[in-house]
């Protein structure tokens, strides 16, 4: 992969991580968590609710974020109005905040030609910057999506939850490497041809991501799990930095956005995110 | 798994394939295709449109359709109007022909709490019978589908496409048993604890078909790729059928939904349907 092919999405997360921002804010509303402050009653309460909590947590971090994680399973539990939240979200953040890219976090994935309804929907319909897809059907199945140059196509390896190793950690073939890493290898050696790749391990596997990292070069890596699924930041900043101390977003969510319970929510988060900001460039820092 | 534990949605798949019945139609809606009778202009032309098309087909399918499979990739590429339709076109079939199963193809997965979110979507706000879901993260992470005894779990395994072998036909472990047959194997041992489970094997890969059946005994298997993709029907109901001859949800899409662009378009896929049904009824009686 050559300098120019870039994807604007990668080119977008290096500036920000040149501003030393590598804090990716998982945008999960859940209703019943949501203080209740932030909540709006009688006209469309649940559509209201949520679009008003990730402004408030948007305009409380966005100096501070490498990027937005909006989790399409939250918008979708709640129907018709949790996709209308997701919209006003994502659009909220591309109008005041161009340079923070939002991940539609959806783990996508079907055969050829019926992925372009979905690249058609996280990209162009709700405008995203990226989407996280699972790679089971294979690169061929997922052409769609690695066409868009445009964007980001961020692929599962090793996730952050205990049973993942059901089918991740199995050996594979002749070189007796797992699953996850062959995942990583493929997408590092095959589908990235536009430069528009990413992987995820989760920060609750530090070896893994070390290996991971070794095996992407310094492809960006999207490591969930820093926060309430318990990874140490340490060890996923030694085990996740690329070689130019770089390529991580550490993604984080229930601890930044449910900081506080009370009025002062949002900068309950935005003081969260800046003690992480501060301790993920301490890190940083130190010689491995 | 004992015959109490049967989810109702296998049930009713079995009350279907007593009937004969073992084609499941998938509903995906491409508005560059839909004939032009079908179209509705002006107000909510999208939505209007989409769900009018799918009432005509499943209107002049319903007694010989097994199961109505809507892909949600289609809906989510329309937008909201899309999910609209999607939203109706379930509650329709689910109003007017109770029997016949809707399953939600989305091949969703997620980390264990945020799954909570696509269960509620496609059961309590869908209302479908039953969803398609991506194995990767393991049994641990798919738990709140796997809690759904009332539901279907239909578990990808070999995808028809012709990449699927990327990963899916890796040699895995020391049996050196390729991955979709240890998913395969892992559902049937430990996934299907509710009696709820099925698996999806492409008509494409007629040896890998039998290979399955072998491994989940009678569990039900979706079998897409009979149509436009090329599998060939006699070596799928050879291959996929159970024990009893029965078990199978052969999918069929593009060329049942699109049997005609003219106004006959629904008594077209009417026919192609009766032909399919008589087809299948007739390779099920040949003796292996």
């Amino acid at each position: 992969m050559s300098e120019s092919l870039k994807s604007p999405f990668v080119a977008n997360l290096e500036n920000q991580w040149d501003k030393g921002n590598f804090v990716c804010v998982g945008l999960d509303p859940d209703l019943t968590t949501i203080p209740r402050s932030a909540r709006k009653r009688f006209i469309f309460p649940t559509r209201r609710t949520i679009f008003n909590f990730n402004k408030e947590i948007i305009d409380a971090t966005a100096d501070l974020a490498c990027a937005y994680k909006p989790n399409s399973a939250f918008y979708e539990g709640y129907g018709e109005q949790g996709m209308q939240a997701l919209r006003k979200t994502v659009a909220y953040i591309k109008d005041k905040y161009p340079d923070v890219p939002v991940i539609l976090d959806a783990k996508r994935g079907d055969v050829g030609n019926t992925n372009n309804g979905y690249v058609r929907s996280a990209f162009d319909d709700l405008g995203a910057d990226a989407v996280t897809v699972n790679p089971y059907l294979g690169k061929e199945a997922m052409q769609p999506f690695l066409d868009r140059k445009d964007k980001g196509i961020i692929v599962l390896a090793k996730n952050s939850n205990e049973g993942s190793g059901e089918f991740q950690d199995l050996q594979v073939g002749e070189g007796e490497m797992p699953l996850y890493q062959v995942v990583a290898r493929n997408v590092a050696e095959s589908w990235n041809e536009n430069g528009n790749c990413a992987v995820v391990v989760g920060a609750t596997y530090p070896r893994e991501l070390a290996q991971v990292r070794e095996i992407v070069g310094d492809m960006p890596i999207l490591i969930p799990g820093i926060g309430a699924q318990g990874g140490d930041l340490g060890a996923a900043v030694k085990m996740g930095k690329d070689s130019r101390g770089q390529g991580m977003l550490l993604s984080a969510s229930r601890g930044i956005i449910y900081a506080s319970d009370r009025p002062d929510f949002a900068i309950a988060a935005r003081v969260k995110m800046a003690r992480l900001v501060g301790e993920i460039n301490n890190y940083r820092s130190v010689k491995v």
